[in-house]
C-alpha cells in the first residue's frame, strides 16, 4: 500500500499480534489511508511500561489526537476515520445499511472474538497470571473459560457460515468492518488452534475472498 | 413521557428485566420518542420460544423495520435511531466527541457490563445450565468466572469514579450513550448485590444526577 494517503498529526500505538490493533489497521488500508504508528508490544508478551503509564487503560490499540486526546477501543477508532475520511464507506451507506453492519460487527466482537480471546488469554503460557487485559492485578487463568470459548468460537463460525448462504460478505452485499472483525477473529483463532469447520463451506469461500483483498496482508 | 413521539412501522422486542434492551428504552426516552414494544421475557426467565424463532439469534433488545428487517445488537439499534432522529445528539455532536463517547460506550460494555453480565448469569439458579446467551446448546455455569466478573465490576466502577473527576459525564461535558450503558450496567449490579464502593465519590455523585433524570425511570 505504498500509495495509502498519510494522515497527519495523529499516531496509532498498536501491538502487531494482538487482534484489536489490527481491525484499526485493516480498516486503514481498505481506505487506503495510512498514519505513524508505533509498536507497544514487547517481546516477553507485555505491554511496554512506558505505554502503560501514557495510556493507562493499557489496551491496544490507541489513537492518540493532534491535541493529545487519546482514543481506545477499536471500533471508536474506525468510527472516527470514517467520519473524517467516509469513502469507501465501511460502516454502510444509509440508515439500514450501517444498522446491520454495527449489528453484525457487535455480533463478531461479542460472539466471536471475546470466545477466541478467551481460549487465548486462558491457555496461552505467557498469560497465566494475566486471564484478563488492561489490568495489573493478578487475575488467574479459568480452564473451563478456555473449553467454554473454543465451544462458543464454533457456534460462531456456523452462524457467519449460515449468515453467507444468502450473503457476499457477512452484513449484506457490501464489504464492511463487519468483515474485517470476522476475519480478524478467524485468523487470531488460528493461534489457538480452531479452524473453521470442515462443513462450513460458504464461510471457507468467504475467507478465500477476504484473504486476497490486499489489507488482508497488513498486520 | 406521555409527550413521546411514536416512530410509526416498527416493533422493539425487549425483555424487562435485562440491561441490553433497557440501553435502548433509556436512549428513546432521552430522545422523547416510542415505538411499539413486545415483551418476549418469560416468568420462568427464558425468551419466548415464538420469539426464538423468529429471531434465531435469541437475544434482546431487537428492532423489527416495517420491511421485515430484524436489527439486533443495542447499540446498532441506537445508531440507527441517531440516524433516523439525530437530536438530541446521545453519540457526541463532531468527530473528537463521537470518538470519546464510542470509547467510553465500548468501555462500559466490554469492562463493565459483561463483567456484571458474568456473575449473575454464573450465579443466578434460573440460569443453571444457561452461562451464555444466545444458545440452546447447554453451557454450564463457572464459578470461577463469577467471582471474576465480581472483581472486575470493582475495577470498572473505579475506573468510572477516576473518569468522573473532572467530567460531569462518562464521556465529557455531556451526557451520551455511555452513560446510559455505564448505568444500565450500575443498576443491573445490584440484583448480583454489587454495589458502588464508598469511596467512589464521584461516581455516587454521578448516578445521583442520571437517575433524576426521566430516562431513568424507564424500564
Amino acid at each position: 500500500m505504498n500509495s495509502a494517503a498519510t494522515i497527519p498529526g495523529v499516531k496509532l500505538y498498536v501491538w502487531n499480534l494482538a487482534p484489536n490493533p489490527r481491525r484499526v489497521t485493516m480498516f486503514l488500508a481498505e481506505k487506503g489511508l495510512s498514519m505513524e504508528m508505533i509498536e507497544v508490544g514487547q517481546p516477553d508478551l507485555t505491554l511496554a511500561a512506558w505505554y502503560r503509564e501514557k495510556y493507562p487503560h493499557a489496551l491496544v490499540p490507541m489513537l492518540e489526537l493532534a491535541d493529545g486526546t487519546c482514543i481506545g477501543e477499536a471500533m471508536a477508532i474506525c468510527r472516527y476515520i470514517e467520519d473524517l475520511y467516509p469513502e469507501p464507506r465501511l460502516f454502510g451507506a444509509d440508515p439500514r445499511e450501517r444498522a446491520l453492519v454495527g449489528m453484525w460487527e457487535s455480533i463478531a466482537y461479542s460472539e466471536g472474538l471475546i470466545a477466541v480471546a478467551e481460549v487465548f488469554r486462558n491457555t496461552h503460557p505467557a498469560f497465566a497470571g494475566r486471564g484478563v487485559p488492561g489490568t495489573s492485578q493478578a487475575v488467574p487463568q479459568i480452564p473451563q473459560l478456555a473449553e467454554r470459548g473454543r465451544a462458543r468460537s464454533e457456534l460462531f463460525f456456523r452462524k457467519l457460515d449460515g449468515q453467507l448462504t444468502a450473503n457476499a460478505f457477512i452484513a449484506g452485499a457490501n464489504f464492511s468492518v463487519a468483515d474485517i472483525t470476522a476475519f480478524c477473529t478467524i485468523d487470531f483463532a488460528r493461534t489457538g488452534k480452531i479452524g473453521i469447520p470442515e462443513d462450513c463451506g460458504n464461510l471457507r469461500r468467504w475467507y478465500g475472498d477476504i484473504k486476497q483483498r490486499p489489507c488482508a496482508a497488513v498486520r
